[in-house]
């Protein structure tokens, strides 16, 4: 039996939960989770904000802990091997997406606690691929938020090919946006952190920004218009977003990996004159995931954390809601 | 005196008017206007829409005609030489952006007729990389549309990265959708036309496209979600942009040449999920725009075209209103 914790309706207190997990399918393996990150998905899942929560409700994808067991047509991984679980946790392998290297953009992608129990547990299955392998230089307490925040938000470096030379912006500093400025400072970029606390500008600065706006302040966007080549909006807020636009060059993106109230806004000519893009993006690939690990191992690169045990869940659950996290809250057992 | 047409208030008839072009600057070219198409940013730009018309006012930015005298710094075209202008007329070639191939985004680049007369006359200057050379292979009568319209909507396809296998779509078939399904279809892609006039589905056939969609029809717009890479919007209306991505495939982008009335707007979670893009581009830069006529020269491509005499001007701008030109209207000397 699988030892979790579950909600059995929307909003409800976690509760501890044992289900059969019944065979192992050929293809996946069976992590004996370590730790756990939580993130604002959860609690999204866990009220059904989306319409699509499954009650009892297992949260947690943002794992790492040892494959416990593998399935007779595992192609990586052994037993004992520390690996990383993210949002998707299985996709066709044969679709279009899949084979060209996409599967974050498989039609039929499974999310890792859409319709089946997720991380908040003693184990956890998924398909091989989409098991990362965590490099030993990565301290595997703190590296559970990489498997889903991270990985938002390093995606989007990849897939629009920011270079080192581009000036960028990220706006919030939150979860996502912390572990952005860290991200994007490592990769040689010179880093703006937007943000409506200006309290935070010397976490910022810590983190890696070599500037700060107040995003609260419309003079202060306004004074950095034709600036930027890339903006990363990590908020879930609804902004002026014309007038990130303005703050781009010509061919600059405005890119979302936080889904925001409203709709996202934008006059058209100036998208036109200056070749601008609204862009947007997903987790990252089983392929991504892994550079990002590398990246991480190579350059130090670790989210912000604070621990609790899983026996406080309810507990680290309401410390996330409170909006007071700084910046990710990982479990442990 | 160089002979010209010009209105001396906004929305006003144009009138002959005669003025004193000064010495020709060291690097630009002096081209004799034989043909110019008629642009809808003609229009606007006769009735001040944009604020900053000055009169008299002398429009015309599709020039067609053969250059008569060149500065004695121009390195390229020699007195004789074919060549087409269009929006752009000079940009100060020093910035990133000239230097970088993408003059067209020069920041202070200048308007063929925005502050200067423009090529309603039987004289009209330019720098000499934006006046593009036609090949023999090109029909000069029909070529003017190519240099505003015709690259509008060629640039993307560069800038993009369109591949022949891509699908797309082009929404609107008018002065620069029929250029587009024209562009398309050259280029190897299955094109499907967008319109909300289906008596024009035989015409959007004949221009190259494979397929029709009524973009008045919801649910027409709802059968093809998930079908193309690329959707080419020239339409100046507000549609039910969401319909349209939802359209797109995954990566698909949604491309605006055309300004709408209202701003552009998108839910953010099917950009995220799918990781499309809403994108925009300005005119192309000199060596797009010599690409684009090459393109034409090869595979027969030119604008459909109405000609009026010069003499006939402001009946030409009258049918240009009435929305009844099909597709673009060149005027003759």
């Amino acid at each position: 039996m699988v030892k979790a914790y579950a909600a059995h309706q929307a909003g409800a207190k976690l509760e501890p939960f044992e289900y059969e997990p019944g065979e192992l399918g050929e293809e996946l393996v069976e992590i004996e989770v370590e730790y756990c990150g939580i993130c604002h998905s959860d609690l999204s899942m866990l009220d059904n904000e989306w319409g699509m929560t499954q009650y009892p409700f297992v949260p947690g994808h943002e794992v790492v802990g040892k494959v416990a067991a593998i399935g007779s047509r595992v192609k990586k991984h052994k037993v004992g091997d520390r690996v990383g679980l993210g949002w998707y946790s299985n996709s066709c392998m044969a679709c279009e997406w899949c084979l060209g290297g996409d599967q974050n953009l498989c039609l039929t992608a499974e999310g890792t606690i859409v319709g089946r129990p997720g991380g908040f547990a003693d184990r956890v299955r998924a398909h091989w691929t989409w098991a990362t392998a965590i490099p030993e230089a990565v301290d595997p307490t703190k590296a559970g938020p990489l498997f889903c925040g991270g990985i938002t938000v390093f995606n989007p470096i990849i897939q629009l090919g920011i270079k080192s030379t581009d000036k960028v912006g990220v706006i919030g500093i939150g979860g996502l946006g912390h572990m952005a400025i860290r991200f994007l400072h490592a990769w040689g970029c010179e880093v703006t952190a937007f943000s409506g606390s200006p309290d935070k500008e010397q976490e910022a600065r810590d983190l890696g920004a070599d500037h700060f706006v107040n995003s609260r302040d419309p003079e202060a966007i306004a004074a950095v218009k034709n600036s930027y080549d890339f903006i990363l909006s990590t908020a879930n807020a609804n902004l002026d977003w014309d007038a990130y636009i303005a703050a781009l060059r010509p061919k600059g993106k405005l890119h979302f990996v936080g889904v925001t109230p409203n709709p996202v806004s934008s006059q058209v000519f100036p998208l036109i004159a200056g070749q601008k893009s609204i862009t947007a993006s997903p987790l990252g690939s089983p392929t991504t995931t892994a550079k990002m690990i590398e990246f991480c191992a190579q350059h130090g690169i670790e989210p912000v954390v604070e621990m609790f045990d899983f026996a406080q869940i309810n507990e680290a659950i309401d410390h996330l809601r409170s909006g007071k996290a700084r910046y990710r809250i990982v479990l442990k057992h």
